[in-house]
């Protein structure tokens, strides 16, 4: 096994397993990355499914793992948490020119950036989906045959676009309040011509209602989307990923939640739902 | 009824509830206060029970909003809970002369200062115990013939001391890693001095092992210390609370929890079973 130091930032008890936050460094983003781990309680040679959970916008590891409830659930099924960081940072990687919050630094879009100056950096498809599972492995008891999938906001996307790019990886897919068509709304378009350019043919392997026009297909689909979101009609839209996966037959549940809005709050009512949903394709 | 304005800062959906956040001028203080409030989902004259909690050290009414995992025990139990700021704050309250985290801004004690220059301002015993209720009862569907408390570290200390001071307030208390003996150790004996004078006999009515020394009582208790807290030996010595509780007959639950610190990770693991044990109480 190739050795890959890991330095642990912390490691605190909590609901009866180790909440651990790590630093590394990374060889797609060239940069140290940081990421949460939780572990539940368990004996020597026990390996556990694996949960990743990827962050919206402005976001780091540290909020789902302060605000995120979904200790409780993850002991209870199982399964080891993982949160990574949304983006590269630290010196020398390239900003949004007005460091706007919604592209650069904390705004990856879970893609490999094709663009200069960002395709040195931003590698965040390949650091989530292959470094960071080998580096998992190697350092924490979970089963890499056994992976799930989730995320929040640009996160969600993430969760989508990565989970039907690779079926085989994860066997099941949830989100929470997705950006569904990156490359029919803002927050997307701007990211996508930004990481990768203006040939919109290439938009569409990072684009969940694309992908799945395009072919790609998963076996089942939470979707928790509070109906007092402000960037609802906007950004998200939902309604687009429910007619894409009702064309290609894919069986979404998307719950409409009334009165929740973006934020934590509403992820934390909902996550530990999640987390048991995953728990039972995860058994499989 | 008196009029009471409220302003609210924000309210937002959260687990079956509405999550607020409010602010209001506090005539004990003399300041404007924050404070925050979750009310489970319910029918138009429905009242609730309501437990207060108590922050510690440093804290605002933020933390335990955002980390404490309180909410789905609470709309469970029917209960509203209600978390106050730490002590008064603003332009013209006094702060520790070295802007010490420990004494001043973010660490009232939930004492009535007597001394200059913190009389004025730090009322936390009577804003807590009194004003903050009439004005959660004014605002709020609770029923405040239904009252508990808990709190964590200096909270728990506020937590013990005003329900010993109060029994007939409050049905049940309950805390975590909490100075249980302020006059014998040093975040205690400073605070004590500071907002109290020399006088030890005045301290008293604000240590919890004094108060039961001295004939207080309540009818049930619970805490939880985690033995991994590193402020176990020197400032929390909840042996003292064993001993006093002991030597009085009082039913004292204290549950060492291996492995546990002082941080949310720990409140967050064991906060809603607080939250199930004082419904049973308050049921009653």
């Amino acid at each position: 096994m190739v050795e890959m130091p890991l330095e642990t930032v912390s490691e605190t008890r909590a609901h009866g397993g180790t909440q651990g936050v790590y630093r590394h460094d990374s060889t797609q983003t060239g940069t140290p990355m940081t990421f949460s781990v939780f572990v539940p309680d368990h004996a020597p040679g026990d390996r556990f499914a694996v949960l990743w959970y990827l962050s919206g916008l402005t976001c780091t590891q540290a909020n789902v793992t302060e605000k995120g409830e979904y200790r409780a659930a993850c002991r209870e099924a199982g399964i080891v948490f993982v949160a990574p960081d949304t983006s590269p940072r630290g010196e020398g990687v390239p900003d949004d020119a007005e460091g706007a919050y919604d592209f650069g630094l904390g705004a990856g879009f879970y893609v490999d950036a094709t663009q200069a100056p960002f395709a040195q950096h931003y590698r965040m498809a390949s650091y989530v989906t292959d470094e960071l599972p080998a580096l998992v492995a190697a350092n924490f008891p979970v089963d890499l045959d056994r992976q799930s999938i989730t995320g929040h906001s640009m996160g969600g996307h993430g969760a989508l676009t990565l989970a039907l790019a690779r079926p085989a990886q994860y066997r099941s897919v949830s989100a929470f309040a997705p950006i569904v068509a990156p490359s029919q709304v803002p927050w997307g378009q701007k990211a996508l011509a930004g990481y990768l350019g203006d040939d919109r043919a290439a938009w569409r392997k990072h684009d969940a209602v694309a992908l799945i026009e395009d072919g790609a297909r998963v076996a089942a689909l939470l979707v928790d989307q509070g109906d007092a979101d402000a960037f609802l009609e906007n950004q998200l839209r939902p309604e687009l990923l429910e007619a894409a996966c009702a064309a290609a037959e894919i069986p979404l549940e998307l719950r409409m939640q009334p009165g929740y809005d973006h934020s934590y709050y509403f992820i934390s009512t909902f996550l530990a739902e999640h987390v048991a949903w995953h728990a039972r394709h995860l058994a499989r």
